[in-house]
């Protein structure tokens, strides 16, 4: 419960529309993707920066926990307000300030949405890279919070890669002006990719400006039916060996292929028990080039069928139905996006099959294989007894299996409060205890988003 | 002076030819581009992290200044022990680790010189885009110390998209393990990037894993001369408008091109007032397209002759010809690297031969015109009296003009010694003061390049 010297006093920041109390107005910013429930004691709305200010330092005063909000679709429960406290939600932050396409760049408000930043790029030739499959409903400031990727990363990289300046408002209550409006510029830290990924723990984005790409002139498409998950495996190493990147290189194993087959019997070929859709991008001229490369990358033992998709949409139909199967087969699946080095695929995706036998829990594994990131999911059901529980430790084995394989335990979902007992595993303890006191430069009373990332 | 104390038990450290302290000896780690003199007390040259480790433990015990150097190519006076102290040259960290063509990685010592990661990486297809002037001869450590770039940043961006993880000593000497070696990952704060560009006062950097980029198939390229600047500079912003980014696009203003006659009378046109080198890079398919394109937005008012080069050769001739004699005519000039946005270049280069004219100061400008990132000459003689106290008038207007058109101080050489008293002017007292306790976290006795970076 929040004192009420805290709430009167919050009430007079805004006007009444931007804030709510009542605890039923409120659980509707309970829960994220993660689907754990945490409702927060109350919600903002600011409208500007000065307004978040003003936030940020009533709640240094009182010691309220104050988490950042984007859309909600983060999947690590990285903007659930574990602790209780204020939401503070910025989907009213939807300016964008500056649109200048001759030097690429868009400035905008954080509550933006990803599409939004896309729709206004697109008239002028230019894409912002980044390509989370939230990306229609979820938020720039969202993105940056997880240096947000997608399919598209393998060619474009990350957020991290496409945000040149922020202006954000730190966990003490000061604006600070981070990075530059110019694609060089090394003068002091580099605050702007530290607070990108720092999922609302060090300061809150009021400002962010994007670095636009030129949109491909064409695009084209393969898909590669395999026998077996080791052939396919294979296929992803010499496809990246290629000089040339593709736009995008996204894996289905077996059970992601049944899945679909049980709603789309006709949709894919009976026999495929691993699948690629390939994308490349780049002038017309070499489109054609690339895609005969990678036909040829295609050719290992247990490849059944490759071929060139007539357009976008054929070449995303499967993927495009797996995600709401899987939802619907598995409401409170377990969903993982790790990374190892792309040579070593073939190695983790045996290795999980062993571990979902073992562990007698099926495991549906799908992801951006071109950077080595599978999103693994765990289909259990935490209502069966000792299920959750089972989930732990194979998921345990999985973390140690990553780390061996010199990977990473998170692409780009975070570690938020879904990962967070596992961080130790791959941070050792006086580089997490550096992390830690970064966090207390920026927000001494550990009021911004309290308990996340960190162990 | 360094305490009898302090040098002996220093000398316990290391076997005794990694250790000067004779000062004729140390004399040679006094200086580095920026041609000021600041002979450090001692010179160590660890050849492994726990040797570095031990010596950092050592000057924390005893507040002794540590100033890590490369190969002391730095422009800034980054590398200069200017309060004394020991100099920590890496130049005998030389090992290249990992050459990882699979997974496009390489991981490397700092001491590893630019120019050998490029030679191992080439027989595989790769390359490492970080290309400063001094390639040839600077070090990784260096490089990442000012995120480093060159001409290709245009295309392929700096140092700091280009680094996957790091493995550094803080300042306080511990050991820490930052990013990872995949082309993904959101686990923890971003220490990789803040690290690079720290320019080594929070910690000093053992280990590298460099991310590389596929050779370009091929290469091709344009010169273009004008009749006058502000045509050349819209030049640029109708190139850079172009959907495809040129590999490299940059600019000899007048004063150049009369430096390059003076030694070379028959190398450009009599009537060339402001040139451009232009570079494409791609498959074999793209370059003619992109030239025809290119010469296309070359068509300003001022244009007297735009045409591709037979080669490499032909198109860097004036540029390569450039610094000798710079260095030549004017040993201690003042070279700084203002950068703006693309569009203001046009403003800030007839502006610039504004502040010329006003203080009589010859004034060479040339650089990395698609990325707005001019280096700026001033052709002083400090012997003369009151030229240097003219140039920093001078330098003065130029860096309020840079930050008033939305630019930034510094893109490629950062800040150093020599340019600490204007950061102020880029980077607000909050936000400054927020970098100096982050400082403090990494290095609580502010005994790593102390006085570097900060006014």
């Amino acid at each position: 419960m929040l004192p009420a010297d805290f709430l009167g006093t919050l009430s007079t920041l805004l006007p009444s529309e931007c804030l709510l109390t009542d605890s039923v107005e409120c659980y509707a910013y309970a829960y994220d993707n993660s689907r754990k429930i945490f409702p927060p004691d109350a919600v903002v709305f600011p409208r500007t920066a000065s307004e978040i200010q003003s936030i940020v330092k009533l709640c240094n005063r009182f010691k309220v926990p104050l988490t950042p909000r984007g859309r909600g679709t983060g999947t690590a429960g990285g903007c659930l307000a574990e602790q209780g406290g204020v939401c503070l939600s910025l989907e009213r932050m939807l300016a964008i300030i500056t649109v200048d396409p001759a030097n690429r760049v868009i400035v905008a408000e954080p509550g933006v949405l990803n599409q939004s930043i896309q729709t206004a790029a697109q008239p002028h030739g230019f894409f912002w890279p980044p390509d989370p499959s939230s990306a229609a409903y979820s938020s720039i400031g969202g993105n940056i919070a997880t240096s947000a990727g997608g399919p598209h990363a393998v060619k474009y990289g990350t957020t991290r890669e496409h945000v040149l300046g922020l202006k954000a408002i730190t966990g003490s209550g000061d604006i600070i002006k981070t990075g530059c409006y110019t694609t060089k510029g090394v003068v002091g830290y580099d605050l702007t990719r530290l607070l990108i990924g720092s999922e609302g723990t060090l300061a809150v984005v009021t400002e962010a400006t994007l670095k636009l790409t030129a949109l491909p002139q064409a695009v084209g498409g393969i898909t590669a039916h395999f026998n077996d998950t080791a052939s396919c495996a294979a296929a992803v190493v010499s496809i990246m060996a290629l000089p040339q990147l593709p736009s995008a290189l996204e894996f289905l194993d077996s059970q992601s292929l049944n899945l679909i087959r049980g709603q789309y019997p006709d949709m894919l070929p009976s026999n495929s028990n691993a699948m690629l859709m390939i994308e490349v991008d780049g002038s017309t001229r070499d489109i054609e080039a690339s895609i005969t490369s990678i036909l040829s990358a295609c050719q290992h033992d247990g490849l059944l069928l490759a071929k060139k998709t007539q357009d976008a949409a054929s070449l995303w139909k499967a993927r495009k139905a797996l995600s709401p199967l899987l939802r619907e087969i598995a409401p409170k699946k377990i969903n993982e996006d790790i990374v190892v080095p792309v040579d070593c695929l073939p190695e983790l995706l045996e290795k999980l099959e062993q571990l979902s036998h073992k562990y007698q829990l099926a495991n549906v594994n799908f992801g951006h294989a071109g950077n080595g990131n599978i999103h693994v999911n765990l289909l259990i059901n935490p209502d069966i007894e000792g299920e959750v529980q089972l989930a732990e430790k194979c998921l345990d084995e999985i973390f140690d299996l990553v780390i061996k394989l010199n990977g990473t335990l998170s692409g780009e979902h975070g570690i938020g409060r879904e990962k967070r007992a596992f961080i130790t595993k791959e941070i050792d303890d006086i580089t997490l205890d550096l992390m830690k006191r970064i966090k207390t430069v920026f927000d001494p009373n550990n009021i911004l988003n309290p308990g996340k990332l960190f162990p």
